[in-house]
C-alpha cells in the first residue's frame, strides 16, 4: 500500500504531496515546527494525515530533548508552545484538535519527575497507535460503504480521501477500493479538485496504483454527468461532521451535494468518528480556512490571471445534513435525522 | 476598447488567447486553412468570434486568388472546400454554421464569370458587415440586460464572453459592462473556468482592463458563494439556444444552473439572435464537442495527472430552459414560456 508519512529514527519523513503525480519527494522533519510548516503549506493534508503528523512533530521535539533535558518539567514549557504552534496550522478539520486534545490528556497524566525517556515513549505510543487506529478505522468505513451497494456502479468523488490523506486506505477512498475489491466498481469519476488538484494529482495517482479505472473531469462537468446518467453514487471524506450532521469538507462538496439532490444521486460522506465534534451544534460555526490567491493565480511559476486580481479562495465548504443520504464511519452507516444518529455514537 | 481580430492589408491578426493574460502576441493568418487551425486550437474562440474570424477566412483565400484567378467559376471549388473546413472546426456553437450559410447563399447568387474583384469584396463587404453588426447586438444585448436590475448588483459570470469572444463588447460580459456604467455594479464574480481558465485568464484581463472591480473563484466555488448570499445574479453566454429555450454553453454553465435554482438566484444567458437555431427543437440534439486529455492533465509542459489518465472532457454542457430565468438578445428580454417567446424572434 501507498504511503505518505514514515517515522524512522526519529525523523519524520512526509511524501511531497505538492509535486506529485510526476516527482516523487520525501521532507524530512526534525521537529514539530518543521511538521507545522509541512502542514500549512500542504507537503501534508487531508484531515486523519495531519492530525498524525503533528503527533509525530512532538515525538520529534521530544526526541530532540532527550539530549538536553532530564525530565518532564524542563520540556513542558516547549511541548505546550509546539502545541499551540501546531493546533494553529488548519482550522477547519477537527482531527487534529482532536487528537491534540488526547495528547492534552495524556501529558496531564505526566509528573514533573517524569523522565524523558519516558516522555519520549508514551508520546511515541501515542502517535503510533494513531497512526494504526486511523488504519483499522477506514478499513472498516471501507467495509461499510461497500457493503450499501450490491451490483457494479459509477462513483464520483472529490478531492483525495486515500492513503495520502489518512495513516492509510483512506475514507471515501477507502469506500471505493472496497467496492472494487468487492467487484462492484465500473468506474470512478474523478473530480480534479481545483484549485489544489488533490483529485487530478492525487486520487488519479493513487487509483493508477491501485488498477482501479477511473476518469478525470473538472468539478464543474460532474452535474453534467449526472445529468448524462453516469454517476450512481457520490462519495466525499469530511474534515469535520458536527453534532447535526452539517459537514465540512473540501471546496466543491457542497456544490456535488446540491447536483446529488437535484438529480436524485445518493450523496454519502466517509469520515470517522476521530473527524466528529461532537461539541459544536451546527455547519454554520465551523471556521472555513481562506487560503492565498496563489493558489488561483498561478501554477508553478505560470500565472494563470492578471498580477493584480483578487480572489475568493475558501479552501472548504459546509453541506447541510438535508443534502446528505449517509455518513459512513466505522461503526456503521449513520442515516438521518443525524443529530439522532449521531448522538447514539456517544 | 480591447480588440482581438484584427483584418488588415489582407492578413488577419488574432489575438493568441492561449497565451493571455501574461502574454501578449498575435498570430497572422493568411488563409481559410490557417483560420481554421486557430479556430480549433482555440487562439480565437467564443461563438460569435469564431464566426467573424471564419469569414475572415475566407476573405484570406479570396485575396489570393486574385493573384491567380481571373474569375469565380474558378475559385468555387476551392471556396466549396474551405467551407467545409471552416465548418468543421468546432460543432457546438451554432454562430459559425449560421454565418457559413449566409455566405453560402451570398454565393449562390454569385455568377460563373462575376471577377474575382468583385467576389473578394463581396465576401470582405460580408465580414466587415458581419463584424459590425456583432458589435451594435452586442451593445444592445448590454442595454437590455442591464434594465433589468435597479440597484448594484453582485454578479457571478463564467467563462469568457467579452471582447474576445465577440467582434466586440460581448454578450453576458457586455450586460456587466453595461450595468458598470449604470452604477449597477458592486462586484463580478469570476468563475476560473476549468479547464481553458477563460474566466481567470481571459475574462479577469477585460475586467482589468476596463477597471471593474472582480474576484476570482475555483467553479465548484460558485454553489457556496450563492449559500453565503454573495451572489444576486449569473449571466453567462451562450453557444447555441434552440427553439425550446434549451442552452448549450461552456461546461459548468448547467452545474451553475442547477445551484441558482436550488439557492433562488436569478439565472440569466446572454446571446445574440446569430446564436438562435430555430430548426433545432431541443438541447438533447445539439453535438457536444469532446476535446482532448490535454486539456485537463497538463497545464503547459507541466503534467497535472499520472502520464496514463483518462478524462471525459466535455467542452460545452446543456442547460435546460426550465433552469433560464431569462434570455437577453438584442430584441429584448426573452422570458418563460421560451418556445413561444423564441418563436415570436422568427
Amino acid at each position: 500500500m501507498l504511503e505518505s508519512i514514515v517515522f524512522q529514527d526519529n525523523v519524520l519523513k512526509l511524501l511531497d504531496q505538492r509535486q506529485l503525480p510526476t516527482v516523487n519527494t520525501w521532507l524530512e522533519c526534525e521537529s514539530s515546527d518543521e511538521v507545522a510548516k509541512a502542514i500549512e503549506a500542504m507537503v501534508v493534508r487531508g484531515a486523519p494525515a495531519i492530525a498524525t503528523a503533528a503527533c509525530y512533530g512532538l515525538v520529534l521535539d521530544a526526541a530532540r530533548h532527550l539530549k538536553i533535558s532530564s525530565s518532564w518539567k524542563s520540556f513542558r514549557a516547549d511541548f505546550a508552545a509546539s502545541m499551540v504552534r501546531l493546533q494553529a496550522t488548519r482550522p477547519t478539520a477537527v482531527n487534529l484538535a482532536n487528537a491534540l486534545q488526547q495528547v492534552e490528556s495524556l501529558s496531564a497524566s505526566f509528573s514533573d519527575d517524569l523522565s524523558m525517556q519516558e516522555v519520549y515513549k508514551s508520546l511515541l505510543g501515542f502517535a503510533d497507535r494513531l497512526a494504526r487506529v486511523d488504519l483499522e478505522t477506514c478499513q472498516a468505513i471501507g467495509e461499510h460503504g461497500a457493503s450499501i451497494f450490491e451490483r457494479p456502479i459509477n462513483v464520483l468523488t472529490h478531492c483525495n480521501t486515500g492513503s495520502l490523506a489518512t495513516a492509510g486506505y483512506g475514507t471515501a477512498l477507502g469506500v471505493i477500493r472496497s467496492l472494487y475489491k468487492a467487484g462492484k466498481i465500473k468506474q470512478v469519476y474523478v473530480d480534479e479538485t481545483r484549485p489544489y488538484l488533490q483529485g487530478s494529482r492525487l486520487t488519479a495517482y493513487e487509483l493508477d496504483f491501485e488498477g482501479i479505472p477511473y476518469t478525470i473531469q473538472v468539478d464543474s462537468a460532474a452535474a453534467f454527468a449526472m445529468k448524462k446518467g453516469l454517476i450512481d453514487m457520490v462519495v466525499v471524506g469530511a474534515d469535520r461532521v458536527v453534532s447535526n450532521g452539517d459537514v465540512a469538507n473540501k471546496i466543491g462538496t457542497y456544490s456535488l451535494a446540491v447536483a446529488c439532490h437535484y438529480h436524485r444521486v445518493p450523496f454519502y460522506v466517509a469520515a470517522p468518528v476521530s473527524t466528529f465534534d461532537f461539541q459544536m451544534a451546527s455547519g454554520a460555526d465551523i471556521p472555513i480556512e481562506m487560503r492565498t490567491s496563489d493558489e488561483i493565480t498561478r501554477l508553478g511559476e505560470r500565472w494563470l490571471s492578471p498580477l493584480s486580481a483578487t480572489t475568493w479562495n475558501p479552501s472548504f465548504d459546509v453541506t447541510p445534513s438535508e443534502l446528505i443520504t449517509g455518513i459512513i464511519c466505522e461503526k456503521g452507516v449513520l442515516k438521518p435525522p443525524f443529530s439522532e444518529s449521531i448522538r447514539k455514537l456517544l
